[in-house]
Parts: C-alpha cells; sequence; structure tokens
C-alpha cells in the first residue's frame, strides 16, 4: 500500500534530529539497545495497538458515540505512554548505566539526552 | 487477518460502560454525532496514526536507537491528543451545547459526562 | 512581604490575553462565574496546596531524597490538574451552557474558548 | 500559623513509602542529592510557585474570569512539572550514574525507582 507506507515514511522524517546524531551528541553506543531484550514483546504491543487504532477508525466509521470514541482514544494514548515509560526504563537501565561506567562525559550526554525524551513525554 | 480483529475486538470491549449506557444517563441525544461534520477528517487522521504507529513497530524491528522509538512514540500520543481535543470541541460544540438547550437536566448531564471524558484525558 | 507580592504580579501578568479580552471573544457574560458556588472551596484547596508548595520548599531546604521530593512535587501538581478539571466542570455548567441559551454565536465562542483552555491544560 | 503547618505535614505524610526505606530499596546513597548543586535555585522557583498559587486564590477571591484562573493554573502546573524535569536530570546525572558506576545491583535499584518516579510524573 503506497499511501501507507508514505504516510509512515513522512512520520520517521518528523523525528526532529536525525538518528545517527545522537552517537555524535552523547558518545558511541555499541551494544544493543535497551529494547534489545523483549523486542518481541514491544512488537506485539505496538501491533496491538495498530488493531486498537484501526478500531477507533471503525468507530468513527461508524457513528459510535463522540465519549466512546473519546474513551477509546484516551485508552490508546495510555497505552502509548506505558510504552513509552517501558521504552525510558530499558534505556536508562542499559544505554545510560553503560555510558555513565564507560566515561563521566559519556554518562553525562547521555542523561542530558535522556531527560529531553523524559521532557517530551511529560510535555507532549 | 483474525489475529487483528481479535485485538480490536478487545479493545472496542474494554471501553467502560457500553455506549448505550451514555444516553440513559445523559439524555436522549437524537442528532448526529459532535464528529459527524468532519468524519472524514477524522478518518484520515486516524489512518495517518495507524501509519505511524506500524513505522514504530518496524523502528523497533530495525533495532533503531531507543530515543528515536521514543521521539517516534511522543510524536504519536501527541498527535492522539489532538484527535481527542478535536472530539472534545466537537461535542461540546453539538452534543452538549443540543441538549443545554433542550433542558436543564440534559444539559447538567451532558456537562457532567463530558467533564469525565476530560478528566480522562488529563490524567491518563 | 514586597517580594512576593512582585512574584504574583509577575505571574498574572503572564496570562496570555488579559481577562477582558475574553469577554469581547466569547460575548458578554453577566452572571456570576462557574466557580461561584462553591468559592470557599476552591479557596480552602488553594491553600492547602499553597502549604504543599511550602512543604516541599522545605523539603529541599532540609535536603530530603530527590525521589520524594518528586513524589510530592508530582502530588501537588495532580492537586493542581483536579482543581483545573473542576474548574472546567463549573465553567461548563455554567458560563458554557448559559451562552448556548441565550444564542447560538455566544454558545459557539464559549465553546471555543473552554476548548483552548482544555487544551492548555492536557498538552501543559 | 498553625493550619498551614498541618496542611503541610499531612501533606509530607502522604508521600507514599517513606524517605528512608528508598534507601534500602534502591542501595545506600552518602553523596549529596541531586540538586544540591543548585539548592538556591530550586527554592527560588519553590518561592515563585508559592506566590503563583496565592495569586490564583486572591484572582479566585477577586471573582476573575473561570478562564484566566484556569489559565494561570495551568501556567503554574507547567511551571512545577518544570521543577519535576530538573529534579528528575539531577537525580539521573547525580544518583543514578553514582549508583550505576558502584555496583550493577546499585544502578538497577536506582533505575528502577527513577523509572518509577517518571511513571508518576507523565501519568500523575
Amino acid at each position: 500500500m503506497t499511501e501507507t507506507t508514505e504516510t509512515t515514511e513522512a512520520a520517521v522524517v518528523a523525528v526532529p534530529g536525525g538518528q545517527h546524531e545522537h552517537d555524535d551528541a552523547a558518545g558511541e553506543h555499541d551494544g544493543p539497545h535497551g529494547y534489545a531484550s523483549d523486542k518481541t514483546g514491544y512488537l506485539k504491543r505496538m501491533r496491538r495497538i495498530e488493531g486498537q487504532v484501526r478500531g477507533i477508525a471503525r468507530m468513527i466509521d461508524e457513528d459510535v458515540y463522540c465519549i466512546d470514541v473519546l474513551t477509546q482514544v484516551s485508552a490508546v494514548t495510555k497505552a502509548l505512554q506505558a510504552v513509552s515509560l517501558a521504552l525510558v526504563e530499558d534505556h536508562l537501565g542499559h544505554c545510560v548505566v553503560d555510558a555513565a561506567k564507560a566515561s563521566d562525559d559519556a554518562g553525562a550526554a547521555k542523561v542530558r539526552e535522556a531527560s529531553e525524551a523524559i521532557a517530551r513525554l511529560v510535555r507532549m
């Protein structure tokens, strides 16, 4: 489906700062990412969220009452926030801890970067 | 895809309080729903969000750096919150205003119901 | 205390859009405000929150552990959000409902204004 | 003022888990707290927030328009969230980094504890 692919591409491009710049800013990071140990779990959660998003579109298409649509949108938002919080914890427990052990500068850079991500999470 | 359909079904069932109970609580509501005037716009937004969610799954599958995944999850969460806020505004402008004009009791019930939905939005 | 008064003044000035402009935008509003029926309750809540804020300053001054300070800041933030949600409900139930009954334009203007306030609440 | 002191006391008691339990859970922590390097800055921010809270009470007392009160409550909530985010960053950069360097177990415990605090921040 061309349309969907384009949409996704646009979304990924929208990420401020490409993914490679982070390594420059926050020090090299060769090991596996924080979420690597539970990749299957994360993929399952994202697939479930995808299904919920599709469910909301169907509710709108079937003229379900606004408040019920709203409740469902809140539920999906909550599910996404739970994913964010799990990613933050995995990131702190792997990338940040590893950087802290490697050097003071690497640790400080990773803490800075993580804090900015947490701020985006809180302020949305 | 059987799996996806089941996921969605589960999500819809998870809505606390079926959609028909609201009418009892907040008075009859015969007119079109708040979002009816821009159904196409909402469906487009939800499809775009679905594509973004799929994009995040792909990022995880391709071992993209945690912080970049996190940034993208925050972007989708923000997009969902924008949908919520638009739904709230449409709901207030149609369902709540109509109820207020119909009777004091109907207006009060709709305000109560809308306030609970707003609280779910703020507290997540 | 001159210093405190100045601080407060600065805060009030920081409100985007003076309080009188709203009436122009959203129609005349002669009746009592939404929160008028429970002014004492709101004042009591704000006094309690003021005490909690002072308590956090004392925790910092006494070098209490970061996480405990953070927990307390979250509790106060939650208390402020609860006040916001109560204000929104009172506003919808009085000002918005009254405007809806007065005229379509007045109702629409108040809904617009309330929706913007709710957006500020959700996005912070 | 007895009343204010009691309010504050109640608030501090409301913190789930006393401050001493954390040390058991997350390992000894002898050094200064994360915010120690900018204690004066934090105290200044909290005093400013206290003044803003008092300003909101005055707005309510003087029957200022609901939406303006609401805007000001959102501004104070935002200021408190900014304090939370600064505390999180200082905590990660000092307590968590120090624990990570001390031992794997100490690091893991501090990451767990910090993640719970971040979750309280996001979910409120």
